[in-house]
């Protein structure tokens, strides 16, 4: 496992990671900043023992990573990388057949934050992530997942295809997000799946392409040819969620 | 109708602005760069007859307000804002029942971006945006459209609610996103319509909510409670698309 300072930015993010039972270790406020919002975040880390600090404005933006913190920070046990062997598990516990996003070098911040939290809402058991050429989890990706780092493992794996191949002798289905494939509306996407999204220029890399089963295309009606990555990977989730539900209403 | 001067950035932008008839007045390109995706940039300027300047990267970042030039920068005629008419006059002109986007009060400019992106790629005729309090049509926003500001007319109206009741009288349908609302799938989304997605902290504001005929819900599974809001905007239309499919291969 791979362990990483970490500071968590901006108030959704904050209160989330108390919320969930991370370890904050320091707590850095901006001096003056009394609201609401603010008060909530103050009781969770007297309730956790976390020391606070009340700081200057400029002090925040000095520590600031992302530019947004909304007059919080803290500095968190570091966020941990979970194994893919967490993912199953947890799909296990829930009695679920296993659902896992596979990110082929998702490389915008923005967009690893907002995919893992579509995972969260999508009832994905966790993302595997590649090692190289692609975002880690920074405070930024932190931010955008909107706390969804609290829940939803990231697991980091040095190579996906080696990693897809495992998985499969495992029983799971591995869908590629693909311009030229079968309209995901006609495609039997339920059962323990892996959605695999490529990267926001390239799509998917040959090699990961090669170990995959299921060609999924959305429909394109306008004059562009790809949505950002992350509304397509929310957009092919849905897809699976639906799919889910109405066998689920079916059966 | 407003207009603006505009500096379209990044590769893709500036292509996609030559390609989609967009008279560009300047092209700015970094010293050196010569490789695939420039060349054929430098190619589609001379077609046009666009002033080209070779300059240093120094430069490029000076004039940059993405910071994310990708070595070409283009000023461009400014993009203009349609009338809510011209979206309306589109859906016609393709035999199709209006489809459009209201946006109450989206304020980051990558998710406008995102979302008038997937207007277009879901095959929606516009998108309509609020003169207060959102972000408007900025070069970060040309940026994260990829290009679909070029081909998908945006409109700017005083009072949202106002724009929807005069939409209601001519025959749409305004769909709200909505947590409290009915699960998406079940709803009837077919016909002329209207999705409103709200601003990304308070969602949709209670006036334009009042103006609405149906509450959609995406179903949420996992620990949050809300996706980012161009995420959402992308599965909601999804929805529609796929109904809209359905509803057109059983008629």
């Amino acid at each position: 496992m791979t362990y990483r300072e970490l500071t968590i930015e901006g108030r959704n993010a904050v209160l989330e990671a108390f919320r969930s039972g991370r370890t904050v270790d320091k707590l850095f406020v901006q001096d003056g900043c009394k609201d609401g919002p603010v008060m909530s975040i103050i009781r969770e880390a007297k309730k956790q023992g976390t020391i606070i600090s009340f700081v200057s404005r400029e002090r925040l933006d000095q520590m600031s990573e992302t530019g947004r913190h909304q007059g919080v920070i803290a500095q968190a046990a570091a966020y941990e990388y979970a194994q893919v062997e967490d993912i199953l598990q947890a799909a296990e516990k829930k009695g679920e057949a296993p659902f896992v996003f596979l990110l082929d070098g998702i490389e915008d911040p923005h967009n690893l934050g907002a995919i893992i939290r579509t995972a969260n809402l999508a009832g994905a058991h966790g993302v595997i992530i590649p090692k190289h050429r692609a975002a880690g989890l920074t405070a930024v990706v932190a931010r955008t997942s909107a706390g969804a780092l609290n829940y939803t493992p990231v697991a980091k794996v040095t190579n996906l295809s080696s990693a897809i191949e495992s998985l499969k002798k495992q029983g799971m289905w591995f869908a590629c997000a693909d311009m030229g494939g079968e309209v995901m509306y006609r495609l039997n996407l339920t059962g323990p799946i892996g959605l695999v999204i490529g990267n926001e220029g390239s799509g998917v890399s040959r090699l990961v392409r090669e170990k995959c089963d299921i060609f999924a295309s959305i429909p394109m009606k306008g004059e562009l040819d790809s949505l950002n990555a992350s509304v397509a990977a929310g957009v092919l989730a849905y897809e699976v969620v639906r799919q889910r539900l109405v066998q689920g209403s079916s059966s």
